[in-house]
This record gives C-alpha cells, structure tokens and sequence, in this order.
C-alpha cells in the first residue's frame, strides 16, 4: 500500500482525491495537511508540512501558488516524491520545481487528466501515419458558456501535439466564413462550440477518402483530474530523481 | 401505383431515382424523357415532353434549367402534377413556377432531403420550448475539403428555421477565438469543419444546465435527394393545384 | 415573480432546486418544508406543511413516498397546485393524486428532465414521417456500470413514444448475436453500453437510404431534474384544476 | 515514382484503385492485369501476368481466390513484392503465400483500411494504460440492414485487439436484457446497430469515472480498401522477403 501525504486535503480537489483514495486498494492517504480545519477526515490533518510526523511515499499537491515554495522545499530535504496539480505557478516557481527534481522525484503536467494525457500520446502516432496518407486534421471542442477564451488551452494541446510529430508544418485555422476558398493541406481547423455548463469535450477528427477517424474525450467533472493524481502518485511512489509529466505515467 | 414521368432520366440523378422507383411497391416510373439516349430503361425514353404521349400522375424533374420552362408548360397543359427538383432557377422561373400553381400542383424546395426537411420543421418547436427554458444553441457542420464557403447554405437554413421561431433574435457567430468574452444568449454559434470527402453533415446542439440535446443529420450520398424526390412525388400525385415544398410531405 | 413552496427543501434534489431558483428571474422559493434542519437556507424552514403559514403559488415536491398523501390533501385544502417529483409512489397514491387533480393543478411525471420530455414529443413526429418511408429505428443508451437493468427505463419510454405513433407494430430487439438474419423491418433495436459513471446517455437513431437522422440527449447530472420541476412549477402557478404532465409544460 | 501492375485491373476495386493511383504522385500503375477487356486503361491491360512484359517494384492483388495460385507463382519468380487484398483464400492458398514469403516480400491483411488497422495500433495502448485504471470497454457498431452476422467480424478484431494487450483476462457481452446485474469489470460490451444503408461505423468506448474517451471509424464506401492498398504497394515496394500486414505499414 503507497502511502500518501495530501497537501491542500480540505480543498475540493483535496476531498474529491480523499474520496477516491478510500475506494482505491493501492494507495493510502495518511494524513493531510491544510490551514482550514472544517472537515473531518479519516486521517490526521497538520496545519504545515513541517508538522507532521507521518511517514509517506508521496505526496499529492492541489494547494495554491502561495504553498508550493514550502513544498518543494520539503520535498527535496525528506526525499519523498511530489505530484504537483497547483496550477498558475510563477515561472520562478517552476524553475525551482525543475532544481528541486535534481534530487527527489517531481510531477507536472499542463493537464492532469489520464484521458487526455493519452489522447495526446496517441494523437502523435495517429498523425505522423495519417497525415501523410493525405487526412486531413480539424478538432472541436465544447465548453460551458462562462469561458471566456476560444479555443481551449487543451485543444491547442491537441493540436500542438500533432503539429510536433508533423515537423510543426501546420497552421491553426479558427474561422472560414470570412473567405471562399478551398482548405489547404497545412492547416488543423479548430472550432470551439459554447454552451451551457459543458465540462469539457475534444474531439479530433482525421478526415481521408471515404473514412474518418475520431477521438473524442468528455470530461464529466473535475473529478478528472483527481482520478489523475492518484495515478501519478502510484506511478511516482520510489521513483529515482526527476522531472516527470502524465506521459510518463501513460507509458 | 403511382405514374410518375422521370423529365431527365438518363442524368446522374434521373438513373438513381430510376433505381429507388423500381424498388418501391408504390411508385412506377412509366416513361422518361432525356436528349441523351446511351442508357437502357426498363420504360420508355422519349426525347422531349411533346413527344410522350404515356399517361402519368406527376412528373419528377431532375434536369437542366434550361428545360424548365417546357416543362413547366407541360405540366400546366396536360395538368400532370411536378416536383422540381433542378436548381440554379433564374427569378423569372420561379415566378413562372408561381404562377404555374394557380393550375397544377407543384413541389419545390431548398433541399430535397427529407431528413433535413424534418429537421427544419422539428427544430422550430425544439428553439420554441429549450431557448426559452435557457438552452443556447450552436451547429456544427462538416463538408468535404473542396468545398469553398463556409457555413453551409443547410447550417445557415437550419439557423433560421430556429432563428425564426424565436423572432429573429438571434444573430449568427461564426468564430470565438479574436476575443476574450463570454458567449452572449442571443447568439447561435456556428462552426465548419472540413475535410476529405464527407458529403455532409449538420449537428445542432441545445446546451442547457446539465442536459445536452442533440440533432444530427449525415448524407452519405446525394442519392438522398433522390429518395426526397421519390417520396414529394407520392405525395403530390392528385394532389389540388397550389405551390408544395418539403415541408407538407413531411406532415 | 411566481412564489414556491419547496416540499423537501434540505434534500439533495431539493438543496438543487433552491439553487437554480435562487438564479431564476421568475421564480422564487418563499418557504421550505423539511424535517431536518441543518442546512441554513434564504428562506423559512417549516418542520410541516400545517406549520408553513406563507402565501404561495405552487408546491415543488421532491420528497419521500411517506410525505405524499399530507401534502396532496394540504394542496387540495389550500388549492395551490403541486408539482410532484416524488418518486416510487403505490398505486393507491397515484390514484389519490389524480383524485385531487379534480379541485387543484397537479403535474406528474415519469422524467422530470425537459430534454428527456421534449425528445418524446419530437420522436412521435419523425417516427410518423420516417418510419413510413423505410427508415430503420434504433436506440442506443449509455449508464454508468452500477446500473442493474437494461435497457433503461427511459430508452423504453423513448422506443414506446414512436411505437404509439406507428399503431405498435413494432418489437423491441435487444441482440443480435444469435442468429444470422437481416432485420426486420418492423423492429426497433435497443442497446445498453454500460460503463464508468455515465450519467444517462439516449440516442435515437433513424437510418436510411443514404442518411441518418439521430437524436442524442446526455445527462450530466441528476440537476436536470430540478430544472425540469422548476420549469413545471412555473407553468402550473395560476393553471386550472386538472391533471398535467412534462409534455404540457413543453407545450 | 513507384511502378506498380494492377492485378484484377477491371474489376470494381481495381477501378478505384486505378483513379486513387491516377491521383498520386509516388505510384503509377504501369500495367494491368484482367480477363476482362470491357474498360479503357491509360495503361496496357495483359489477360494473363505470364504475358507481361512491364517492369514493375510493386503487385497490386484485388481479384478472385482462383488466381491467387498463378499470382504467387509469378512473385516469387520475378521477385516482385505484392499485396494480397483478395480475400476468401483456402487454408492452402495462405499456406501457399506464407512460404512464398521466403523469396519475396509479401503483405495480406483482414481489413485493408489504414483507419481501422491504425486503430487496432492504438488501441493495443489505450487498453494497456486505461483498463488497469479502472476504464470499463465497450464496443458499439452500425452497419446496413442487410448484414446477416453481428457483431461485424471488425468489431471482433477491435474487442480482440484490446483484449490481448490484457492477457485475454476479458469475455464478450452481447446482450444485458436477459439478467438484473451490474457489469463485470472483465468484460466487453459490444453491440450492433444496424439500419439504412450503412457502410460502417465502429465506436470504441472507454468509460473511466467523470471522463469517457472514444476511438471511431466511419467508412464512407468500399473505396477505404483501396487507400489502404495503395499505401501498402508503396510501403512494399522494395523491402526484403517477408510478411507483412498493414500494421507494418502504419509503422
């Protein structure tokens, strides 16, 4: 059994982690650490990191920007592994994250969720056979009608992922009813579709003669990203030192 | 068993509704009428209208513009019903075809399929009872990579069908991505997607607070507009003079 | 502004409800009705109906079997009309509840969802146009992996709605692997995939001669529900005694 | 540019071929092979192999079972690699070519589309990463009403393709009318739609907790065999005696 330390514990990712760590047989959370102390947990909850005394393997972070530096701090001096989920990090911050993996195993990844990890991997291998037999490739993403930004930083992910594998040849087209002219070869159309409270959907369509392959990934919650971390945690538990992002984890 | 006269028959669109026709128990196409001559028909083929002396309950067109006017002529003397199904019409044949159904009926629509003339119709109650109820709404179409406008003149249809049902309140957004704003209620986005040979597709999507409702429409082959065309003949056969489009087919 | 009682207020549905009415511009929840009391909410909490003295012009209900038969007789004494969400109710109640549909407004419903209801209504209409002109009908639904029945209650409820309309000449298939044969004409397949923690997914599919017709609901989550009570709740203020369901709310 | 002798050159397949090659800038083909004599070739068309006399790299097969025996006659003795696309072979005639893969390069597939073979690639990985993290599989297909078996002999290779990556630990589920109970975490659902005149569609379905990913390929017509065989001709020509399928030429 992997035990981990739950950094940010009484936040909502932190309970959503606590609620899928209770049903997983591989990993164990045996304590959390967080300022406020309004729920009641299964496992001790310290105030810092420097207050527990608890043994672990891991530790799992969905804190905020604030707490990182103590973080990786203690990471580094007690040598436990870290997965890394805070998002909006200074890029000192994340300089320091990339010192810190010279001497304990460390954890990041633009997106935590292990389905679109895997679409990215996968998407690579899909394009450099594809699009030289001629497909063409276009994505479209939904979202919730809040979002202010168009498209998606997952579908430029998307897109950028395919691009690399295609010696980034392709330019990204967000809008054709400005023109009449056919499509060309060396663009990935990106449309983005808002709407209600949509999570998250990608799909990718690779378009040939008389066939279409399509890989779509719906999240249904934010969840998504928990289901993430707890995997990263077990993959990251006695690992040697060193960077590591979600495709490590794919394999 | 209806008669129909297939104006048009050795075309491209002549021969697969010949092909429909002969499978259908209800429908029986008793003569053609074509220039050209090169193929065989299991009924006969006369080079113009003048010349066909076989009785018959409609006529389906699929011909050329410039034998629209004969025919519409034709179908007015001998006050044999007729579904027009040639496009590219000049304004002065259509306001011909007007008249013409003060005498005989006849049929015309935008698009001859009658999975897209459902749609349109049922659209309008769908707009009716979700946009109200906070539902936003947006189409998604695909066409093939020759294809040089953007949106579809079907995607642009299938917005005003809701469109109008809603008191044109709506204006149409074509691209989200030279902005940071969140969607507006009054707005049906509407995106193209392009790529290899997909004859056509048209997804419309009412997005409201946890709930998704989609329609979508998928041609494999025009051969669709020869069903419609097949089936508008059914229909219009007996039926009093007057101007039909697809609509009434559909009920 | 339409003033509601919430029958159940400190449920999970009815914490739902409160939320959406709290964003809702023409409804609001003047007081709850609700044994437990450890949730605070913007409006008084009665332990009983006998004990609520506010004025209202509708009862939401989403309660338990139990509380039924009170609140249909406090409905019927203070003739406000009631939206009954409740669910497992005995024969004897439902027979009470239309009883009391004599002297007050009472909406019921099989599902609550506005999507799910508007659906039923269209698919009677495509069934009637598509089904005659040879389109084949197919239901594929998608549950979470907990689900112990296929298919769902809805995807019957789904296939039943165009049966009616084609004078139930059809038979309900549920697999084809045992046999080899072509389809009947007069079937309607229906498929259940089973997998993570789907929501509830319906799609309705009408395939033809060279295109497919398809109509897809997904539900996020089990909110759609209380949207859809709090849209009944809205039609049925001020409505005449009677017995109603979804299908007048959509109109 | 790749020269390549068409084998079977008038047949429909052969003609397709024909125009995808006319199409493309790496191969031609520089002779045909055809009993048959009925079509106009901008090639020369021999009625047997023995009497041709045109250089080749490459042997493009789409003919009958019959001729199978004098085409690997042929290959080994001029050395000319060549893709076998007919299928129906005896147990014989695939012994026949295995051996004469020795002496020539030669590759033969279950299903010549590059979508469905790039699929069955990566769907070998997605298994091994998503089912060990708890995704439950399902497969959904859609083909025309007058397909007698179901599932679709593709829908078995996808479900074995995953199956293998996991040890074979998983059976196939058909059909959950017939039992009241939750899904076993080793099985794969597969269901079949089937209506209209659908050339086919295959949905692999990964349902995770709050995150569902789908790998789908929709075939337009027959003309994706022809795309793979081309693709296959150009990967084939040459590379050393061998066997190969289209996974080697996915890569």
């Amino acid at each position: 059994m992997i035990r981990a330390i739950m950094h940010g514990c009484n936040g909502h990712m932190g309970q959503v982690i606590t609620g899928l760590a209770a049903a997983d047989e591989e990993i164990e959370i045996v304590a959390g650490i967080d300022l406020s102390d309004h729920i009641k947990n299964t496992y001790p909850v310290f105030s810092s990191l420097e207050a527990c005394d608890v043994e672990a393997d891991v530790i799992i972070d969905f804190c905020s920007a604030k707490a990182i530096d103590g973080l990786i701090e203690y990471s580094v001096k007690k040598r436990i592994p870290v997965v890394v989920c805070t998002t909006g990090l200074s890029e000192e911050q994340v300089g320091r994250i990339r010192e810190a993996s010279a001497y304990v195993a460390v954890l990041k990844s633009a997106n935590m969720s292990l389905g679109i990890n895997m679409l990215l991997k996968l998407l690579k291998e899909a394009a450099l056979t594809l699009a030289p037999a001629g497909f063409d490739m276009e994505i479209v993403e939904r979202h919730h009608n809040q979002k202010v930004d168009a498209p998606s930083g997952t579908a430029l992910a998307l897109a950028d992922s395919m691009n690399e594998a295609l010696d980034n040849a392709y330019s990204y087209k967000y809008d054709r009813s400005q023109e009449r002219a056919k499509r060309s070869k060396t663009e990935i159309g990106i449309s983005a579709v808002r709407g209600g409270n949509i999570v998250g959907e990608h799909e990718v369509i690779f378009a040939g003669t008389d066939e279409v392959i399509e890989f779509k990934h719906t999240a249904y919650s934010k969840a998504v990203f928990a289901k993430g971390a707890i995997e990263a945690a077990k993959f990251l538990a006695g690992k040697p030192a060193g960077f590591y992002d979600m495709s490590d984890v794919i394999g």
